[in-house]
C-alpha cells in the first residue's frame, strides 16, 4: 500500500496541523506564496510520486484565492505523479449557488465541482454541504461528514435541561431533527411567511418553546440576520434561554455585531472556517473537526467505510 | 446569422466600452458584484439565447478574482443558451507558468486553459501570449493578436531618427525583429550572462547602439528590473536616448519607482491592463487596443480571417 501524505494550503493551517497530529504524521513540506503581481506560486518540497495525497483547504473568504490555490496545487500534484489526489474541503464555498433560482443565473457550485475534477482531484471529503445534491455534481467519490454529532456532543456535555431544538427555517428541519434525536429532545420550527407581497414577514413559531432552553441550529451562519431574528423571537415568545450553533461560521459583514446584540447566550461553531481574532468574542465557542477529518482520512486510506463515523 | 453581443466583467470596463463603440453596439446589460462573504454574484440582465457572445476580461491583478468572474460568467452564459461564448482576454495571466522549470511545479497556464474550456468557452481571442505555445494548451480556436503594430505605429509617428530596436533578453529577439522590420531599423540584444555561479551578471550589448535612439521592447513589464537595468546599460554604453515599450503593463511592486528613476525617457504601453491613477506618471504613454479587438471581433463574427489585422 502507498504512503499517506497530508498537505495544507493557506485557508486552515492550524486545522491541518491538528489533523496531521491526529493521524500521527507530519504535514507535507510545501509553500504557497504569491508573486509580486498577485499570481499564486506553489512549491511542493518533497517527492510525492506514487503517494496518496490529502490536501486540506476550505474555500472560505477570500474564496477565489483559496479555490485557485487548491486548483493549482492539484495541478502540481497531478504532474508530480501523485497516485490519488484527495481534496479535503471542510467548508465548500459557493454552495448556495446550487440551482438556477432566476433566469440566466450561474450554478457556481457545479462549476466548482467541474473545475476540481478538471484539475485532477480524485476524491472529495467535505462537511455539511449546503445542499446534499451537490454530491451529485461530482463524478468522483464524495464523502460528506456531518457537523451535528460534534455540536450535539458539546450540548450533551453541558447537561442542559428541558431542551428544544429549533430550525430557523423550513429548509433546516431535517438537520434539527438529527440534532434532536441525539439530544432526545423535541423540535420546533420558525415559520416565516409574508401575508401579502411587500409586507413585512410574520414570524410564527411552530412547536412548544415556553420556558424551554432553545438550541437553534443551521449549517451556515453568514450575516446572522436569520439566526438573530429567530433567537429574539424565541425569547419574546417565552423561551427561557437561546443557544445557537452551526457547522460553518462564515460570519460576514454585520454578523458578529448582530450576535453580540442579540438574545443568543452562546454561539457554538466548528473550525471548518478560521475565525480571525475580531470574531472571537466571549459569546463564540469553536469546536474542532480535526478528529473527525483525521479519522475520515485514516478510514479512506484504509479503504474502510466512512459512514461509521456518524454513529 | 445570430446577434453579436459584447459583455464586460470588472477588469477592463473602459476598454470594453471602447470596443463596443468601435463595433457600433451597446454593451450587454449585466452586473458583477460580490455577496457579503466575497463570493462572486453575476446577473445577466438581457436574453442571450442563441446569441454569439463576446466577454471582455483580462486576467490581471487581482488575477484569481478576475479569472473566477470570467469562469462564472461563462457558466451563466452556457446555461442561458448562448450560441457561442467567445472569451476576449487582452492580458492572459499566469502565462509565465507555462512549463515545469523545476520538479513538482504546476503548469498554471495550461490549468487555466482547461478551466476556461470546462466552463464552456468556445473561442479565445487574446493579445501577445507570453509563449505562443500556450495556444496549443487549448482545444478550442485561439486568435492571438499582436501588440507590435500598435507600438510601432506610435514610434513611427514620432519620426525618431537613427533608431535601434533592442531586446532586453535572448527570449525577446523575435519580437524585436518584428518591431525593427516595421521601423526599418537594425536590432541589438542585451546579452546577460553569469561568468561563474554566484557571481554578478555581466551585461553585454550585442549590436551597435552608439549615438542611436534605442527602443527597448518586451511583452510584459512586471517589476521592471530587467528593462530599467537594460536602459541604464544602453545609456552608459553610448545610446543617445532610450525609449521602452511593452504590450502588457503589469507594473507591480517597485516598477513605477524604478522606471521614474531610470534613464528611460518614455515608456509606451497598451491598455490590455488598466493603469490605476498612481501608475500614470508623465513618463508613461498608454495606447488603446480597442480598435484592434473591435476589428477582430467583427471579423470573427463575420467568419473572416483575423490574421489580416497584422498587415
Ligand atoms: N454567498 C452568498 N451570500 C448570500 N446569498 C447567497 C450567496 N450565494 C448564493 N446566495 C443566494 O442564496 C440563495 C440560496 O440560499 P438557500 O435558499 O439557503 O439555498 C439564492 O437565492 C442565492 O442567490
Ligand atoms: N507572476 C510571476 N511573476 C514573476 N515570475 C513568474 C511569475 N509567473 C511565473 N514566473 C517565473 O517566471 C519564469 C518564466 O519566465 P520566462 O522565462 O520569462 O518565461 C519561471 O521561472 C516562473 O517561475
Amino acid at each position: 500500500d502507498s504512503t499517506l501524505k497530508v498537505f495544507t494550503l493557506n485557508s486552515n493551517i492550524e486545522l491541518a496541523q491538528e489533523i496531521a497530529k491526529h493521524i500521527g504524521i507530519d504535514l507535507g513540506k510545501s509553500s504557497v506564496t504569491t508573486f509580486s503581481d498577485g499570481e499564486v506560486q506553489i512549491n511542493i518540497e518533497e517527492s510525492i510520486r506514487g503517494s496518496e495525497v490529502y490536501i486540506i483547504q476550505s474555500t472560505s473568504d477570500p474564496v477565489n484565492e483559496h479555490l485557485m490555490e487548491l486548483l493549482i496545487m492539484i495541478d502540481a500534484l497531478k504532474r508530480a505523479s501523485a497516485k490519488t489526489i484527495n481534496v479535503v474541503i471542510p467548508y465548500y464555498g459557493y454552495a448556495r449557488q446550487d440551482r438556477k433560482a432566476r433566469a440566466r443565473e450561474p450554478i457556481t457550485a457545479k462549476l466548482v465541482a467541474n473545475l476540481l475534477e478538471t484539475a485532477g482531484a480524485t476524491r472529495l471529503i467535505t462537511i455539511d454541504l449546503h445542499a446534499t445534491q451537490i454530491q451529485g455534481f461530482f463524478d468522483i467519490p464524495v464523502d460528506q461528514l456531518l457537523g451535528v454529532p460534534i455540536l450535539a456532543n458539546y450540548f450533551e456535555d453541558k447537561k442542559l435541561e428541558d431542551i428544544v431544538v429549533v430550525s430557523p427555517d423550513h429548509g433546516g428541519v431535517t438537520r434539527a431533527r438529527k440534532m434532536a434525536d441525539r439530544l432526545k429532545a423535541p423540535i420546533a420550527i420558525i415559520d416565516k411567511r409574508r401575508p401579502r407581497p411587500n409586507v413585512v414577514e410574520v414570524m410564527n413559531i411552530v412547536g412548544n418553546i415556553e420556558g424551554k432552553t432553545a438550541i437553534l441550529i443551521d449549517d451556515i451562519i453568514d450575516t446572522a440576520g436569520t439566526i438573530t431574528l429567530a433567537a429574539n423571537a424565541l425569547v419574546e415568545n417565552g423561551a427561557k434561554e437561546v443557544y445557537a450553533c452551526c457547522t460553518h461560521p462564515v460570519l460576514s459583514g454585520p454578523a458578529i455585531e448582530r450576535i453580540q446584540n442579540s438574545r443568543i447566550k452562546e454561539l457554538v461553531v466548528t473550525n471548518t472556517i478560521v475565525l480571525p481574532e475580531e470574531k472571537r468574542t466571549d459569546k463564540v465557542t469553536q469546536l474542532s473537526v480535526a478528529p473527525l477529518l483525521g479519522e475520515a482520512i485514516i478510514r479512506v486510506h484504509e479503504q474502510l467505510s466512512v459512514s461509521k463515523l456518524f454513529d
